[in-house]
């Protein structure tokens, strides 16, 4: 069995989807960021970063959430969630890192400022351009990929439970997602699906 | 045949060494960042996010250096830089998204502050960040890595040439590679070999 270590309203909300939409055979484990549960010994001796999400498997221990979804996709084949094929499959990682590197990114400038600068006037100056960076992220996602209506085409993917999390990182930046027309009919066919709205309802999202 | 765009100095040094290592049939192909090649309109068509290195292959382009280097090792598999198996694979997936998304974002910090920041003053807190980021970086891969010689063990894999920017990451941070043994260690070992020898030549690195 495979346990999952979350937050609630955190980035794992992917990895969440993901694991029901497989119907994989997992645990939760709630790993509240907000109680500082995530800097915790016991949790910092599976994952050192003191990152959520953290996979525990048979096999040993994944974190990086571009990891933990491929992990997930390729390990319940029945579910054809990874793409076939190397260059396929080279496009979904290519999505993931930036996804991860990028866009994440953007939005830890809104939430973890104190990550990257000390003083509260440049912590201030970040928040104030993340929202910047994020409609810059959104723009180039809605022009350059071609959904249709999932991110690597006509097929749902292990990428697409993470594209949908622009739509939260938009959100808390008051950026609207309205004006991304092909990320609005992403976010609607996620939400369409039982995994996302189980998994959201685990997260206490609306 | 295989297209490879650089810049010299840049992160696109990890991909350079792989191609060399892997023995690659690629033609390199320069595209200088100081000169601001990477925002003209040939080089974004090729790739709309402006960034190096880019991957041309047969079946079409390819961003981002962790999907660009495990394309590569996936598609040489007489190299054997690809680690055997779902769960080795997601490891190193999980390595290179780190080094992706936290260790060459904090090195980011320093020299593209203007990114997340617009005044001089923030730009300024982050670049004075950036060293103590990256030292933390550097104390985990050196702590939680088994480094054996290599990132993933005893053999070498695609993940050691992105691991090997972290010497000139610190480099440019000021920050000592000498207390961290083990990536010492990595970084001579790679030094060692060949493939490196001739990528950092290209780069006009010693």
């Amino acid at each position: 069995m495979l346990k999952f270590y979350y937050s609630k309203g955190s980035s794992a909300l992917a990895a969440h989807i993901l694991l029901l939409e497989v119907a994989a055979d997992f645990a939760a484990i709630e790993v509240p960021i907000g109680q500082g549960s995530h800097q915790q010994a016991d949790f910092l001796a599976r994952n050192p970063k003191g990152r959520i999400p953290v996979l525990e498997t048979p096999d040993g221990v994944i974190t990086e959430n571009p990891a933990i979804l491929e992990y997930i996709a390729a390990t319940h084949p029945a579910s054809a969630t990874l793409p076939n094929g190397i260059f396929a499959q080279s496009e979904a990682r290519s999505l993931c890192a930036y996804l991860c590197a990028t866009v994440h990114v953007a939005f830890a400038h809104l939430k973890r400022a104190p990550r990257w600068a000390d003083t509260i006037a440049a912590q201030d100056d970040m928040r104030q351009v993340a929202p910047r960076n994020l409609a810059a992220c959104a723009a180039y996602l809605d022009q350059c990929l071609r959904l249709g209506p999932w991110a690597m085409g006509s097929s749902y993917t292990y990428c697409d439970p993470y594209l949908f999390l622009i739509g939260h990182w938009l959100a808390a930046a008051d950026v609207s997602l309205a004006p991304y027309e092909r990320l609005v009919a992403h976010r609607d066919a996620m939400l369409a699906r039982p995994a996302t709205q189980a998994a959201m309802a685990a997260h206490d999202l609306d």
